[in-house]
């Protein structure tokens, strides 16, 4: 099979567009404020990608439906002529491997391409162990010309934070970005990291609309962060089950 | 090598055939399902894959013969005029790395493209750690149409159950049969997880029988998971061994 | 790179040429019968494989020449006319991952492919978890046919041994050979698995050249199982040396 | 995407060039004694690795901006005329897989091939457990005519040390060139293991600049060796990071 299977459900012409990646992470903040974006803005789906990268797992929906894990890609249109549209990459996981997780961020740049993505943000959680009344939004940066504007709102670029680098897709998609000469810029909320914050998600959501001159409701945030949690919690459950299985069947490749 | 090698014993024609799989899993109720079924209807085995995603491993039989671990389709004609021929998968492991059970759930599929199968049934346990005295076969589909026409054999759709979703070729097959556009249901016996179930796989076997309009008996099923236990302890004790051999010679990956 | 790097020392014409295998595995019984036969027929070096599935890792030797783990093979021709040629494959390690085991033996097979190869025997041990004053030497054939030709040799086919199957080359060489339709044997000295065992390798030794209607001393048996001893008691360091520096360079993939 | 990312700076020609490796390993001894050089000779960047053999990650730097783990390559032209041209490899990680290791090194002799690299060395720590006054330099070569050499500027050989082999680049390099008949030494200075070794690495410097004919300065040496175990101490904060997320989202492939 290909490594990663791409379903296009539109082919959308995108005028300049920037591009927002919000997957599974440190607190799920990143998934979070995506999701939330995407679902105020009525962002639209155009493209489903599965792979083997990702977990052999399906959701089973309320309605006994099921689906394959995967990351989706939206798009949005805003009604202000000139405007940036906006597309935006989400899912269930992120890749389970090293290897996986650079494919995956690499097809997502590719497969952007021909659109001529101007800008990327990608988001996340910043782990610091301990519950934070005023998570502060962190930013690091492809070039040094974005960090003075991010500033103005309010991102927070602090020597030696994050000290251990970003892991996964949100650095990746920027650390990659470079091959295609995109500028970007990672916005990471403060976050315990012990549980899906809806807190942090919203701090960097709020830096993130100024910075894109839009405006969005925030009371469906609580409400998302449950289901999410909701979700991974759900998530655990089969990995243990998962685990506990490979315990007996593929103990093997221990 | 190919990383799957197909080998065929026969090229049968199909009849608008309906595709079963039981492969090892909870309980193994979806494999001793499966292989009950091969066996009862004397189904006719037609297809054997290899492939470097399962185990490097060959069982020797009884009579000191060995051969390589393997997955295996069966196909049975049913007697009566017009009615649906049908395809089994059934094997000694799942793929042992999340890469590995996509690519052999993806290869069967694409094995069955000719034979144009109209929908397909994976068959499983659904674990719940505790003994159950009278198991539900609970259900998800892919497709919203299936659902009531299961509920009428006593198929249990439960909200929110697997909760989990479900892993490994039973939730790949369905998952991928997108691709080519076959519906298609899981079945899964609810069983305690903590050894073979023949309890379990009748409940999923009677539902399937009453669907499919088949009629077998079930007195070699007993017997069949007791061969099946002796099965699994063996592979656990080779696990063992692997596990011990490669603590010595393979610690090296760890 | 190519995934196994093959190195062509010499092209022999080879005539009807038995393969026999012996690399590292339980007691190292397999590795130890092979290299003593190579030694002691004083067989000709003709072919080396270096992989990416063996560690990456270079071994030391006295005279402080480094070299790449690999594996080799050897032939020998008998005096006698008309007798078929021997092809040995021995090495360092067995591949370090389920896939890769699958890939080196399968290689070795293609490799011997133009030799038409008429006999495979592989060489290992039973583990059995104890100290055993007389090891017997199990057997596991590809074919009905053999089974006679071997008991007369003092081969043991015992009905449950191994229950577990085996793993790793000594089985994949045999289980893989059917795609050529080469028939085979797997001869199994018993052994605690806590050592190398010279003991168990010389019961497998015997029966080999029973078999094979050679000659050959035992002398040199014991000294090369120290020299074997010696460099796995190395191997264990540099796993040691690898898992602690992975510990702390390489967690990352734990 | 490509399995390794090759980024040209520059296309220097080379004059009958010295290939020198420096990666992370024990005692981070090689990696600390090229960047020394490296720095000391104002060597100059001309070629950049990414690869998904690293790990997915970006690293934040004091100002803000983030870039991709990699592996780079440097060139310095000696002023004297006739004098070798060097060429060194450093970067942030090893591959983090067996197999990644392999092919970086393969690639990194494949991208030197047309230089005509006329001898390697790489440079390593020897872990010893225990603080060293007099770190020695231990040497292991590829071919016989090196070691008396060596040993006239000080590179100890000694039988049966180390043990254990060679792991990681600084052994696959040299056990890959002779695929190209490359001859090359690896110089390895006694270290504790346990933290950094500036110590460790000056010894290996003073070596090879007396093979060189080189001279450099040393008061550098401790406060890069500082730098290192800073970035090493945020590395292991960012693998615990991995680790507790993955425990999390990826525990799935354990």
């Amino acid at each position: 099979m290909d490594d990663i299977i791409v379903i296009e459900h539109q082919k959308p012409r995108l005028h300049d567009p920037i591009f927002i990646e919000g997957l599974p992470g440190v607190g799920n903040v990143g998934k979070l404020a995506a999701e939330h974006l995407v679902d105020e803005l009525k962002a639209t789906k155009f493209l489903t990608m599965q792979s083997k990268y990702l977990p052999p797992q399906v959701l089973v929906g309320d309605d006994g439906i099921l689906r394959l894990v995967n990351n989706e890609m939206y798009y949005y249109k805003p009604k202000g002529k000139g405007a940036s549209d906006i597309v935006f990459l989400t899912g269930d996981y992120q890749g389970i491997t090293p290897e996986g997780q650079y494919e995956l961020s690499y097809r997502a740049l590719q497969l952007l391409e021909k659109h001529r993505i101007k800008r990327i943000y990608t988001l996340g959680g910043y782990g610091v162990g301990r519950i934070i009344e005023k998570p502060r939004v962190l930013g690091a940066s492809t070039v040094p010309e974005l960090i003075e504007e991010m500033k103005k709102h309010g991102v927070v670029f602090s020597k030696g934070e994050p000290g251990s680098g970003i892991i996964g897709a949100s650095g990746l998609l920027l650390g990659l970005a470079g091959l295609w000469k995109i500028p970007g810029v990672c916005l990471m909320g403060e976050t315990s990291g012990y549980f899906v914050d809806p807190k942090s998600a919203r701090m960097v959501l709020e830096v993130l609309v100024s910075i894109l001159g839009l405006k969005i409701g925030y009371s469906a945030l609580e409400q998302k962060a449950q289901q999410i949690e909701r979700l991974t919690t759900q998530f655990k459950e089969a990995e243990k089950a998962i685990a506990d299985s490979r315990a007996e069947d593929l103990r093997y490749i221990g």
